[in-house]
């Protein structure tokens, strides 16, 4: 069966069950609050980064159940014949506000508040987290590479390593958090990120020499193209180059070996045939340690793959979806919080700020209230941190589509920009700002 | 812009650039072999799974360039006018086979070969690879944790930790590689896959009372349902659990604490207040090793969330996808391989078998060739590994849909059986199996 249009089955069979349940009794009528968090960061890291919002608020568009989900469901029996009449007329009419998208997070920052019946805001847990947990996750991991790479061009190239869909959303992210381009195509078609990528090691195979497959590339491209030079022997594989492209070639490409000697190697290489301004391009298994690790070397342009598709080391942001407030029997509103053990987590609606002090970022202020008395609108010294991104079930397009990311992206940059020294450290740490509550 | 049915465009620049090329100075019409394998098993472990073949050849099937592709890579220059209309007209009409999905495999394994003219091969590398890496890595890990829960059912419930369809994929591919069900519904729409859940802790608080939320849930489902017990207090969880349900009671779910310890006292006041026959399921954090650790604990069923769907600790399988042999320029075959360096690569067609001996599994027999003289059909004492999954562009579709999956579970339980003991074993060690090359 092929992929739906729709969203809604992207979801977890007990967000159903829960609201089968709850249509019997009466409660899923209840208002509720529910809010996205994360208990810690990400890979002991010192700032998160939030991605996937705009991707997000399209597909919550698409969250309607039709006439093959419906199907599924009722031959399933996964739920009962007025959940299956419930479900027929889905359609989101709460509100939904949150960090827009580029900002950066730390533990228990309210990163989205979803306010609606338990009906409506339940079924919508896993399509949040799982783009947002995604999302942000790369964000993060992309975050610090774009932090390493200081000036130098930054390309996402990881398409092969991840699921062919996430590898859109990890390019989407990746950009977000400050990579200048990605090799996906879908990336560039679907969200506007510039597209790169000249050839791989199958080109120069593909030829009788070296020097047959440099040249053909140039013809079909002109000298301000990349060549690859490390298929046989690096030290040729430049000579040939020049030698083909002459001295205006653009770029040459080095996949493999210890990218600091190599990089120094070629460079020198280079200088000598008089190709002073050709670019070196660097794709060997980066990561941001990896890259921080170049900073010295003469090397112009960064290409990460597999650990920027897989958050490098940490591939999940690991944000939860928790009810936090509710509607009361007898009206009113009652904080509520699982209390068990040590996943405690903290009930009630929350305001964020950022309180910046002299253009840098000191503090992240959440105050709890009730959802009919949340807290100012400002605070002094304070940028707020949500904005609404769905208000009556009417989803705020502005934050959609190729404009939403070249929107976060800017974002980001300036948020970015904001934070303490220390937060641009790549050691694991604790979070750059600490998170205090407060009460409204 | 929404996604498209379109696969074409999950796809490297680079593959263009080099097509491009190409069709420009001739040499894409050559004829080609191109082979996926892993240098490594992901996180040195015993024995890797093949999944994501039968999405793959679905996913071929609208590897088509339409309107919306063409017009992208028109404005955005990324190919000639030449190349475009290669491209509208493109369909692969070559030949692809491989190693089943839910076989076993090992480095050097050749786990898919695609013949065909340059141009029409080169342009699958990134589809091919974003779907095995993804779906092997996640079966790889999932297999393991099978072996590991005995004969315990086992959930897979990551999808909230994950990209929206590839939770979709990595329900399928922990399936296949032998767990029993998935939260996932789209995964039981799409695949066939079983899905299972009942209820979360925001059930629980969205109710007056733990014990208004248990008589709710039971009222809704009967008493064969499945109770989430550590809101508050897991004791007194039990304690109202039996109390409403009554000792019939189908079973407890224990999400936080420490899970042996919880465990062995739930189980004790369990059967102390009669209710021996409930279950315990646990789904706290698990990953291999956890299970494990739960063998000798009263517990009768596991619920994976995080740790399946990143792959525990090794979210891709490092699969490439190279070009290994190739057309003369004169006619007869040619073996390529890069040569530089630590990435290298063994040229030539190759036809692979797993020698068993008594039963057990040896080793892993690779018959390096060219493409017209193949390896022999048949090896005594040994079974032929690849199978025709595409021919002459034609998909074989038995190994497509719910009957693909629930086909490549089964050979999946087939082929474990026969690995020795030792690749059972969860601690990191060589692969269990010694890949040998041999030439035709």
């Amino acid at each position: 069966m092929t992929p739906s249009p729709s969203t809604a089955l992207l979801t977890d069979r007990y967000e159903l069950t829960m609201l089968d349940a709850g249509l019997h009794d009466g409660t899923a009528q209840r208002r509720c609050v529910f809010e996205v968090f994360g208990r810690r960061l990400p890979g002991e890291r010192r700032f998160g980064v939030v991605a996937g919002t705009g991707r997000l608020l399209s597909l919550l568009r698409d969250f309607r159940f039709g006439d093959d989900e419906l199907r599924f469901l009722r031959d399933n029996r996964v739920v009962d014949a007025e959940t299956l009449t419930f479900l027929e007329n889905y359609r989101f009419s709460g509100t939904i506000s949150g960090y827009r998208e580029g900002e950066v997070y730390f533990p228990g920052s309210p990163i989205l508040t979803v306010e609606g019946t338990f009906a409506e805001a339940v079924i919508l847990e896993t399509l949040v987290l799982s783009v947002l947990n995604h999302d942000s996750a790369i964000a993060t991991a992309a975050a610090r590479m774009s932090v390493a790479a200081g000036d130098r061009p930054l390309a996402e190239m990881g398409s092969r390593r991840t699921g062919e869909q996430e590898a859109v959303a990890a390019a989407r992210a990746a950009y977000i958090a400050g990579f200048t381009s990605t090799s996906n195509l879908e990336a560039g078609r679907r969200w506007g990120v510039p597209t790169m990528g000249t050839a791989a090691h199958a080109w120069t195979l593909l030829h009788d020499s070296e020097q047959a497959a440099f040249a053909a590339q140039i013809r079909a491209f002109g000298t301000d193209t990349t060549l690859l030079i490390d298929t046989y022997d690096i030290a040729e594989g430049v000579a040939t180059a020049v030698r083909v492209a002459g001295t205006d070639l653009g770029g040459v490409r080095i996949d493999s070996g210890d990218l600091p000697s190599v990089a120094a190697q070629v460079r020198a290489q280079l200088d000598d045939l008089g190709a002073t301004r050709t670019r070196i391009t660097v794709t060997s298994d980066l990561d941001e340690y990896a890259i921080a690790a170049l900073a010295a070397s003469p090397v112009d342009a960064y290409g990460v793959g597999t650990s920027l598709a897989t958050g490098s080391g940490s591939p999940t942001a690991g944000m939860v979806y928790k009810l936090v407030a509710r509607e009361e029997t007898g009206g009113g509103w009652r904080s509520v919080a699982k209390t068990s053990t040590d996943k405690g987590s903290r009930g009630g609606w929350k305001s964020a700020y950022r309180e910046v002090r002299r253009g840098v970022a000191t503090r992240e202020i959440v105050v709890v209230s009730d959802p009919d008395e949340s807290g100012p609108a400002e605070r002094d010294g304070c940028r707020r941190l949500q904005t609404t991104l769905v208000e009556g079930g009417e989803v705020n397009s502005t934050f959609e589509g190729p404009a939403g990311v070249t929107a976060a992206r800017a974002h980001h940059a300036h948020v970015r920009e904001e934070l303490p020294v220390r937060a641009l450290a790549l050691s694991r740490s604790d979070p750059a700002l600490e998170t205090i509550y407060l009460s409204a």
